[in-house]
């Protein structure tokens, strides 16, 4: 038993909760192969579209992904949610299925999607979402392609 | 003497204040020792909650603490807040009381709450807020954990 | 011609583009002295206002400009704005006017304007914002003075 | 398969071995309770030597593990050594008998060591180098106590 | 002119060249694709070796790049040699010609080269090494695969 | 009185030193404005030589300083050195007399030295050297003047 406890008066121990709406984050990581690439255009647009980004012998990225969810701590534990429990949703919604993988032609839920970091956030938000359980609600999801370039998604109703 | 002002024509200097308003941050840092418990439940209840978090023996952080305000600069200064003086209030109310302290024992405006990256950011709040003086209004506070897990709080009024 | 596309149907390929409205931001840097004067104040309230900030021979820092946008992805494209054309206006609007420069002296958009951090994001975003055309719209710059420091503007609308 | 084999001639592939010493870094983390302390010593000469790094009530850090292997990589593979492996054995011989716990009190292989981040790399090397098998052989072990503070060890042989 | 020149006494100025042998570094950057495969080996043996790094669909990387060259600054200018040169010649023997490409299919001086870390660091340094003029002399090219792994190599009389 | 010590057995309780030679390291900053400018050389032969960097008007960087110390641990303390003491020491000898200065005009022990990052390093060294005492000894001065370029020195009897 912990030594607070020890020093204690009888008196029964009582716990503070700390009320009020907090955004808790947890960053994973994969690292993948994509090309920029609109299949229903010419090679020459998707050229002149994206330059070296839509080679089509593929580059890749360490990508950086952050979520955050947003709600009140429970009075009980302290959390809003487990990361530990966070971070296996990210890895199953998302990392398991990206990491070491290519992003155009390997992973179902970017199936005719083109793969720009604006468009990742949005088909990881569709996954991540329903995964979710209140009082937590997902607040955004952000994804760095490089140290110097991310985008973020605040869901539907963001403006 | 400057150079610049050397140069200038007889006519007075003159500053051009920018409008708007603005939010700056300062980041802090402490090491401290922390578990996850709650007292008034039984060690099987947390460690069932927290796993190795509640471990009796202590585990611990480089916490990071990035602190922002929100207002309009000072016309005459072109500073919202010194941000030398935030990091004074930031080291009174937060850094001093917490660096190389154990986070459950010894941390009076602690006492009584579970050290979760939650609660800390809700808590250190209510130290720092009532510090910071208008035009200047507390707008963030954003604890790291580690540089994978973090928290923020908006304030009371956050939704 | 990708692999992929080798392996679809006859049917025509299709895109799926994601709706909705996203953030991006592009990192650049540029290295500059610079230093806190009042020049309609005497030296005394410099120094008592700025300590070390308005040595006349100057100081100087990294810094680091955050700068995003927001809007809905091009369905076509997937992009909301190529992140390289943002790179190049932030090159031609304020890091090739800022770097290795003398913000107090050498730069017209700031001139008349003291460098602190506060003011140059609100500076920073009046030369960037006239370059950025809808559907993007310029939605904040932030600048780093150091890693531990940084200011932020939303646009004239923010509160 | 992949596509750059179907290009090449009939004649058989071949790969081209790189030849040469090289060295391979592999970085892990754990976040540890501890204090500086000197049971030998009393306690006024342990505070008046270490100051509240010896705050009875402890203090803690997310350490940053780096280990280094140096030799020839295998004409086949490529590898020195498969970093994976690595990260497997730091994992089984430091990180899973340091993380979330206490250093003073419940690491079996820092028994009786007072944990200062010198006294911490020399002893992880005793414990990953009879771990490590030729043609690698263990050639540093670097540990950040905090972004700022870190220590290295390179062997008994090092001067 | 600068302010320092006008203070000086009528006596010639004068600078003191500082003396050693120093190390300097230039970081760069560049994002690719690649797997770990043997050709001369089955797909069995390549999935038994490598595991998803060795998937044919690829997957990628942020490569980071830092290169050292080692000896005296000249006295007249104070360098070793000119960082931005150096950046140059980084760019021209290996960034350019591996930034969004395969490095399996697409660069010459890869090719046949199975680009583990390891190997990308020893051909990196054959590229880069001829380009080198003394006083100057490449002591040191590190890559990063990621921000958790990376290699290094000395050079051919390393041990 | 910590909890460990009250499991120990009657026996004296005892520490185990760790022998061997380890290297510590100490991370400072400073922000400082600077020229690359050879007074005995024509303006247009500094700006052939130094482009941008000689421009008259100044720069600056957020200077990173690492200086590392190598040596044996004392048996008693676990301690090469306090980092707490060296992080003084940098203070002193270079941080205080650096920061928020210029490197050109104000710093006393760099009058008349090209404040190349590679002469900032041999003069660093030359200022912390006598400072440091055996056991320890001054191994590396390390200085970062962006996160991108960077110098160091290993002493007179380096080659």
């Amino acid at each position: 038993m912990p030594k607070a406890s020890r020093r204690r008066p009888a008196a029964a121990p009582a716990v503070r909760p700390q009320r009020g709406v907090v955004t808790i984050t947890r960053q994973v990581h994969f690292n993948s192969a994509h090309r920029l690439y609109n299949p229903t255009k010419s090679l020459r647009w998707n050229q002149a579209q994206y330059g070296l980004c839509t080679n089509p012998h593929w580059h890749g990225h360490n990508y950086v992904l952050e979520v955050s969810l947003r709600g009140e701590p429970d009075p009980v534990t302290g959390y809003l949610m487990d990361l530990g429990e966070l971070k296996r949703i990210l890895h199953e919604t998302v990392v398991d299925r990206c990491d070491h993988r290519n992003l155009n032609d390997e992973v179902d839920f970017l199936r005719g999607i083109i793969p720009s970091t604006e468009n990742l956030v949005i088909a990881s938000w569709n996954q991540i979402a329903p995964r979710i359980r209140p009082p937590a609600r997902l607040h955004c999801v952000r994804l760095y392609e490089t140290p110097r370039n991310f985008a973020e998604y605040h869901g539907p109703d963001a403006s």
